[in-house]
């Protein structure tokens, strides 16, 4: 399709690019429009029927969209901020710069206007900041005949329409119907008898993960959001919701590899970016890194007498790191999809204990076994007293990197820090230190150093 | 309302227990039924009206599933597996012991049982497999009117009402008519025309990852699947797409620690298979690390002669594991969301290049300068060569742990294989290596060893 609309567009075949065009997906529409100059960007907009145009706006990258509104006229500027949805403008306003935000407000229309700027004010991660204010409502005493009236009156112009929600004078909730409902009620029906009041609704303050996992729960498509007088102010679809999911989730894996999350691709985010994103955690955990150092250097001793204690360092140093990031991991996991609350916190560390039990016996026999026969007969080394050392030292951090992966983020939800924080990296330094002093210890004890 | 419950069932007090659990909704039910004995489970279970018995039937967890099958009766297990969705019904029996599918099966209605059969057959990543088979056709030459009265017939049963398919005498998908659609049209107005013949579709044999990229590229609420024939067999909802994203991310992050994956909740999960899912990795990686180590011991002549070289080992090792497991982090996520492919290997190691200039420069700097004035006149170390030696380590290993992580799930993806395994634990081993050799080697020719 690309290599269509780059031909039709070189030949200046205007008709066929337009007719290609109206025919083609939004998306696809909109992948076209990212990868070209922007005046051919402006072009092949402004060769849209307008509901097209307004729709693909939409899925155009910000890039896209900036260098479309830099040159749109104040009538098409007018027309793109009316016609998309209040939500989906409140956006573009937080993410354009000031010259292109000045543009469409001096644009949108006074209504318009205020429903961005309603929207804007709510916190960040609340859940008014995700909603969108275009739904549909009834008043109880309808019947399912005018319901029907409403929808096809103003249906269209609304984000979803298939549920509606019934309010009194004042705007209270009363009750959600969905289409569904409707088509298979009698036309004479009253919306309160059909209504199910049994609302699940959640309060502009509410955070919005919280909202995800209500609707999650429920299974609802899209949920109402009251005000602190209980008056319905706006809805939550479930596309909205699943975006909020994700980018929650990923901000998860981004801090468990010790970056700075970020919600821009790969490629869009700058090179200087990129590196203060990771440099951060880096910075610190290279300086917490040097203790361990500090610390094996107190044990020159028995490096000196024991050269060969130094070969297992890396061995033992990764295995306690990778098991205490699996118990980590899956900690983390759980607290955020509150299979795992702090109040588990003894019945995780009794099955970590038990998993640690046999994780620790399997590592620990087999790496003795190998150290004995690799070593046996060596000059200089006893190897069973070597393969001993190693053994019980594995063993050791096993239970203590299980133990540790698993209690950290549980202590950090429970200070109501971001357990996430408490992933591989930050537990790898803690237990390369651990590791040390045990493994030294150990050695000194059975070792003839 | 668990106490409320648990009271009322001390109390026996059913009438009230019948009231109470009817105006639940069916996830708040499920929860008391799954954290109770199975007696009380099938005594509440009993207790509620047909419809939200077999809607809380697909909430309660697999457990509960299998206690309450085991108790019903034959006329009651039957009611419940023709009345739930058959993709839900497929589910049930593939995760249910053999006994239990025996007893569904018995009691499923032959049509029910063909089309679980049928469900059953799909290959079990397939966009098949997820899909349901509930779902309103409509035919091109009927009317709005006759649309609607199909809908009211038959959709109280369908998945998804709010999306109807138009199929020919062959059953070939021609087009798809939303409610909206219907809704907003006249009631004279024929099907063909006002459906919308270009439907973004799939293939029963297509990946379930690709449906889901459809779906959220298209933003489609209820995507239609087709056989090879292209006859219309079956949709998929946008909810059980979302499950299967989140299902595959999770799975990433599971690999990516180093871990088989597993669909349980962790306390479902026993002892013996978290430790065999967290083992398999565990095992191979500590053998890997062994190299390192032996690697070490090669370099034994310089460790005797400068046994503070040890000390940085940690360091080192840890910056350079974190370093590769940042960039890999975050082309697995690239690669996960198509953000990146793997023709953009060459655009990818330029840009992480350049990064790792930036990383390199800093943790370099201010690494040298804290070794230089940490070991400044103490005998019998030039601190200076020293810090040289550290800092243009670490410069090194940020360089080459960066390309490392950033490569290896690109080649992963480029061979087909799953490129979250490319990720932390793996190439912390392969960067421990990378690191030792590179820190003794410039070792050797700067300090006098």
């Amino acid at each position: 399709m690309q290599e269509k609309i780059t031909e039709l567009l070189n030949e200046k075949n205007m008709k066929e690019l337009k007719a290609t065009l109206s025919s083609m997906k939004p998306a696809d529409i909109a992948e076209c429009l990212d990868n070209r100059p922007s005046e051919d960007t402006v072009l092949l907009f402004r060769l849209l029927p307008k509901e097209l145009a307004a729709e693909t706006f939409t899925y155009v990258d910000s890039d896209t969209q900036q260098s479309l509104i830099n040159m749109f006229t104040d009538e098409e500027t007018e027309s793109i901020i009316n016609k998309i949805f209040a939500d989906d403008a409140a956006d573009l306003v937080e993410e354009m710069p000031a010259g292109v935000v000045k543009k469409i407000l001096k644009n949108a229309s006074p209504k318009r206007r205020n429903a961005i700027n309603e929207l804007l004010n709510y916190p960040s991660e609340s859940a008014g900041s995700i909603m969108t204010i275009e739904f549909v409502n009834f008043r109880p005493n309808m019947s399912v005949e005018e319901a029907f009236a409403i929808i096809r009156k103003t249906g269209v112009h609304k984000e979803t329409i298939y549920t509606c929600y019934v309010i009194d004078e004042k705007r209270k909730l009363l009750g959600t119907v969905s289409v569904k409902d409707l088509l298979l009620s009698d036309y004479s029906a009253k919306i309160s008898d059909i209504m199910d009041s049994n609302t699940i609704s959640v309060n502009t303050g509410d955070d919005r993960e919280f909202v995800v996992k209500q609707m999650s729960k429920y299974d609802i498509m899209a949920i109402p959001v009251t005000d602190n007088e209980e008056k319905l102010v706006g809805i939550i679809t479930v596309d909205d919701a699943m975006d909020v999911f994700v980018e929650e989730r990923e901000e998860d894996f981004a801090k468990m590899s010790a970056m700075v999350p970020n919600e821009e691709s790969y490629f869009k985010t700058s090179t200087f970016t990129h590196a203060k994103n990771r440099l951060v955690w880096l910075l610190f955990l290279m300086l917490s890194a040097t203790l361990t150092g500090v610390i094996i250097s107190r044990y020159e001793a028995a490096i000196a007498s024991v050269p060969i204690l130094v070969s297992f360092i890396p061995m033992l140093m990764d295995t306690g790191g990778n098991c205490g990031s699996q118990s980590s991991t899956l900690i983390i996991r759980g607290l955020a999809l509150d299979e795992i609350t702090p109040s588990d916190a003894f019945k995780v560390l009794f099955k970590e204990a038990g998993i640690a039990m046999l994780v620790g016996a399997v590592l620990s026999l087999i790496n003795g076994l190998r150290i004995y026969f690799m070593y046996r007969g060596k000059e200089d080394i006893n190897s069973f007293s070597l393969a001993l050392t190693v053994s019980l030292t594995i063993f050791l951090i096993v239970f203590l990197s299980e133990a540790i992966g698993c209690l950290l983020p549980i202590i950090a939800k429970k200070l109501k820090m971001d357990p996430a924080l408490m992933a591989a990296p930050l537990i790898t330094t803690i237990i390369d230190t651990v590791a040390i002093v045990i493994f030294f210890n150990i050695a000194l004890a059975i070792l003839p150093v």
